[in-house]
């Protein structure tokens, strides 16, 4: 990426209480010959979100980063548009809860939701059709100042491939990170990638980290969801371990987003925004000389 | 499985249209040194359920069998209980709807949601809870009948590795089988796990299937909510090629069923449910006879 954006704080941070959990758990399990054997398995939680004493949603998670997960939510929900509107979250482990108190308190928020309480389950309709109108105004950088190239990517996919992580240690788990660079700024796993990406995106407005010169890596695939999040929180460029949807494709074209795909062990395909990929050709092998005789 | 339940069909057949649309896409890529390529990718888009002209959520969807996802969604959100309650289901793709009437008509299908109606969002928070008082009365049959043997299953991951898909075309999308002993009866996929698990608890629904004697086979992870629509389309048995949460390992455990993960290439492992599971002891390898001379 060319250019480094100062990050600044924000002006004013919200009081956060950190904590954590344990993220794995140990089961017994049998093998295919009914052999017995201990295996981690990642430990996700039920976690309901009060906005001033206002049940909002649970959320299934994994639990490491409660508050910025709970931040992250009310942002790419765009129920909270700045985060000086947060005064305080808080969240406790013995009632699976997380508790944002907001400066407008509950009734500004009430009024905001008011037009969304529309849909039940995971089909996510309304939010959809809000964040395209939001997407309208999201300021993505162009094509000159935001790039990436071959090597540069490559060496995000390395950094990933070294990784510790909870996936290695119990599988079943998503993981996204942010980078300027080749510098790993935030990881986090969760068990969907939606959870994953909310968080990384609490920790940018916590840390007042602007979205524009970095990159969303993600081991999930691109959905038109994932798009959107990665256009709100003004990341230009993605790169995922795995493929991308039709809507995606759609949603990062009209966006002027750049999307990689496939992307482990060197190889990546560029689905979208090619303008922003500086390639490189393949290294031309040495001709082979055949020495007769 | 030892039991062979007679598989009647319901008396009343919902009339049913048929509307497939095309499942993959063609786009142009760069791979990695810039060089034009051109893939296919997962064609998913909206479709917008309405229940006796109330618009009811917007799921995505590869669109494959809407009319089978839209009943599999409505059962397994228990807000049709029986099958008969449906008069019609028309899916219209020019407009992206899938159009439900119910016998009672709208008022009574308000009241069921009416209580609903509380989050946004991808939360499922409302759902979870009303599916846990549903579960309570979920009829699974006891270890003694529905059983599965090690070379069952790994008939069945044979099966699946055959299976032409289109996962194998384009990727980026989950699929879900329902089997009864070796036979494949039903084959879905989609952009997720629980439109395809939603699409085969409609399937079952239009052909009268019961699931006492089946085994569902998902590429997804067994989280708690795959764990309990599998329960509440009562199939007791769950193959995955995938893993399993913490949540998903105590809903099996509390409802008595058997999950199985990480499910390819003749390998397994049993994650709960050991008492349905005939394992069979690694075969000892013959002795190496070492002759000297």
């Amino acid at each position: 990426m060319s250019l480094f954006h100062s990050d600044a704080p924000p002006v004013r941070l919200p009081l956060l209480t950190r904590a954590g959990s344990a993220l794995t758990r140990e089961v017994e399990v049998l093998d295919e010959y009914g052999e017995r054997r201990v295996i981690h398995i990642p430990d996700e939680r039920p976690l309901t979100l009060y906005v001033d004493r206002r049940e909002l949603v649970t959320l299934m998670t994994l639990g490491s980063e409660p508050e910025l997960l709970a931040l992250g939510y009310l942002r790419n929900q765009r129920l909270v548009m700045q985060v000086d509107e947060v005064l305080s979250i808080t969240a406790d482990w013995d009632v699976n809860a997380v508790a944002v108190r907001t400066r407008a308190g509950v009734e500004d928020f009430e009024r905001k939701t008011a037009s969304r309480v529309v849909t039940t389950g995971c089909g996510q309709g309304t939010v959809f059709g809000d964040m395209m109108d939001g997407l309208q105004s999201a300021q993505l950088p162009d094509a000159t100042s935001a790039r990436i190239s071959q090597s540069l990517l490559r060496d995000i996919l390395e950094v990933m491939r070294q990784q510790d992580s909870i996936h290695r240690k119990a599988g079943s788990v998503h993981g996204c990170a942010l980078f300027r660079g080749t510098e790993k700024l935030m990881f986090i796993e969760d068990v969907g990638r939606h959870n994953a990406i909310d968080t990384i995106a609490g920790w940018m407005w916590m840390n007042g980290v602007d979205g524009a010169d970095k990159v969303f890596y993600t081991t999930g695939r691109l959905t038109s969801e994932m798009v959107m999040k990665s256009a709100q929180i003004g990341v230009p460029i993605i790169a995922s371990r795995n493929g991308v949807t039709a809507m995606g494709h759609e949603m990062a074209t009209r966006l002027g987003m750049t999307l990689f795909g496939r992307a482990s062990n060197r190889h990546f395909i560029c689905y979208t925004g090619f303008e922003r990929f500086d390639s490189e050709p393949e290294p031309q092998r040495a001709p082979v000389r055949v020495v007769s005789g």
